[in-house]
């Protein structure tokens, strides 16, 4: 039988970015270019640009293996990147015909999509579409979020970067809290992104070791947040100890389901300008510690930095992520096709992991959040348990490319 | 003549701390016991720790090569820092002898001060105190502040590491910004630490380079900020490119002399709590401008990341840093009192410093800002002179010492 001729791929990444998904990307496109196709297009910010034609043919980008070990060590989307849903096939027939059309002027063999829980619903649906309408493009997703949410998987690739930059800088926080004593004393509250799981909050946790004590409380979203009894903790520390660390989700809520950050802004205060003035969780807390204890506080947000900081990445992470692009561009080649490539942990001491895949509608929607027995009984604190679980995936660096005493990233990002 | 005997040596740390205050204290440390002191003590929280008889023997913490290579690597005040201001001489005459009692029992021949404007102003005050009552106790002081704003010196060490770590992040958070299009567009903005000094916030744009356009606009606190003509630049920045980064310092002020940071919480909003809502100058920008421009708005803070972050230093500044302490004592062991150690650039290419000796009272209470010439005729950005000079400083990386997926530091600091 003759060997079937191989045209393109295709891949695009999606939702908010990471430090490591530019090394699945990496390793889509080699995989990609080794296993013998003509091109490798990247969509240009995700779905939503490909459904306007702006594709971007990689080998112009990426011109030999440096740029290839730039491209792992930038930050953010290298592609672009979007939040765009696929409607209802029943609904939205005309945007998968425009999608499909585009797609074979493409000549496309292989759809990668790397992201997470939306674009897993990409693949499920545009992999079904393909079904109805006997195309034979295969369509992989893969996995990419630093909030370690999605289902079937192990982990996901950037969240191990994410949990080494924020256990990195929680106890840099820590010792420049303690070094000021403040008559009487302080509250410092980090907020870590993760609205529904608390994977990265509870990765603060890793900061406590010989060198350091760690935060004293916190706080995931998995458990409703008592405030008063938070409050009452606080006041308890600060008669032992002149600095409380306290690292909170960014999407904790009370028991009746109001997400704390809303609760400072519910007076719908309108300042001179007629500007709604809004907080985040950390800046609520602070202010209501400091007007019930009267002592100093500070709020802390990692904001982007903790997606994007590819200053500070973990070597298995990135060596992971990349391995993730190759094994989507492997099963799609193989033939798989509304799949999500998953992480295995095959081994806990030593740590080691490999790839799998798995039907992408049991993943798609799905949300993986942290066990309640990874929590103590308290609900302020997470577990050894946990810490077993996360700490072989920050292990090892993958040292920024310094010029002129920065980080070089891979060009200016991609200009259309 | 017989050579004099040498007692001990004291060394405290003051003010806000940097990633390269610890460093100065190896340099005190390493230095005291080559030049034949018999102990190097740490006063713990600085002169107020002092004043309380708190004070360590330093090489019961530091006891081999190995800890002196941790030292230099652990973010804020090992030794913890306070905010004191010596009362003047003929008003609390009670401090000082107090003071000079504890130095006594302790046999102290030479005090180190490692710290900014006011911890200059009490090596003043003391230095005058030991002439007026013929101490014979040398007190100098070793420079540090991310702010750079001391007189006299070329640059503080501290502000290098603090340039390179938010050039890193700003490089980051640009890409991060990018990546996601958001219909309307985007405004970012960035605070800085550095509240009537703009060398902090003017080094954001180091990001600028071959792979990145850096921030937009950047405002420094040595000039007025024109709400209105801002808003306009923004509006027309939106119109060429989907997101705009600004960079602000803390301190920027109206032509009126007010903060920006306080025109947010001018009304004094009280929520439902009954706590005043404070907002930092980033956060009161970001929300005017989604105000005005109806567009997607972020505030974020480097907080004290942008001073704590020992995991992103520069080795030119922990060098210099190093030799800041270094040149203390050599000054004090050669009989030098009631001065500081500055830092001299000998040689702009290659770059090239060394160190020299003021006198303190040039230099306590002065405030170096950023020249009139060195920022844009437009007030929004810092000119290629400005880059000129910084740039050397943020070179080279003293690189953490991994441990278990994570930079170790010095035990968990001084416990007493």
């Amino acid at each position: 039988m003759a060997k079937k001729e191989k045209h393109n791929v295709i891949v695009g990444q999606s939702g908010g970015p990471t430090a490591a998904i530019n090394s699945s990307l990496a390793g889509v496109y080699c995989t990609a270019i080794k296993r013998g196709y003509k091109k490798v297009y990247g969509m240009v910010h995700g779905i939503q640009g490909l459904l306007d034609k702006r594709v971007v043919d990689l080998s112009e980008h990426i011109e030999d293996e440096l740029d290839v070990e730039l491209l792992k060590r930038t930050p953010s989307a290298y592609l672009g990147s979007c939040r765009f849903k696929m409607p209802e096939i029943n609904e939205g027939k005309e945007v998968y015909e425009k999608l499909f059309q585009i797609l074979e002027e493409l000549e496309i063999d292989v759809f990668i999509y790397i992201g997470g829980n939306d674009s897993m619903d990409t693949i499920k649906k545009c992999s079904d579409y393909a079904i109805i309408t006997g195309s034979q493009i295969k369509f992989v997703g893969c996995p990419k979020t630093i909030d370690n949410d999605l289902a079937l998987t192990d982990h996901t690739p950037g969240f191990g970067s994410a949990a080494k930059y924020i256990a990195t800088s929680v106890k840099e926080i820590i010792r420049d809290c303690w070094c000021l004593e403040i008559k009487g004393g302080q509250v410092v509250i980090i907020e870590v992104m993760g609205r529904n799981a608390g994977w990265l909050t509870g990765a603060t946790a890793l900061a406590k070791g010989e060198d350091c004590e760690g935060p004293d409380l916190i706080y995931l979203p998995e458990l409703p947040f008592d405030v008063d009894g938070f409050v009452a903790k606080c006041e308890k520390l600060l008669k032992e100890k002149s600095s409380v660390v306290v690292a909170v989700s960014e999407g904790i809520k009370t028991a009746d389901g109001k997400y704390v950050s809303e609760l400072g802004s519910a007076s719908e205060y309108v300042d001179a300008f007629g500007h709604k003035q809004l907080s985040g969780t950390a800046t609520y807390l602070a202010n209501l510690i400091a007007s019930k204890l009267g002592c100093k506080t500070r709020a802390v947000e990692f904001s982007t930095l903790q997606r994007a900081a590819s200053h500070c990445t973990s070597r298995v992470d990135l060596k992971e992520s990349y391995q993730c692009g190759q094994a989507a561009v492997k099963a799609a080649d193989e033939g798989d096709s509304g799949k999500m490539v998953c992480i295995i942990r095959t081994s806990d001491d030593p740590y080691a992991s490999t790839t799998a895949i798995n039907d992408v509608h049991k993943i798609a929607n799905e949300e993986k959040v942290v066990p309640r027995e990874w929590i103590n009984k308290d609900g302020d604190y997470v577990t050894d348990t946990f810490l077993e679980y996360v700490r072989p995936l920050i292990q090892g660096e993958l040292d920024p490319i310094m010029v002129n005493g920065l980080p070089r990233h891979l060009q200016k990002g991609i200009q259309l």
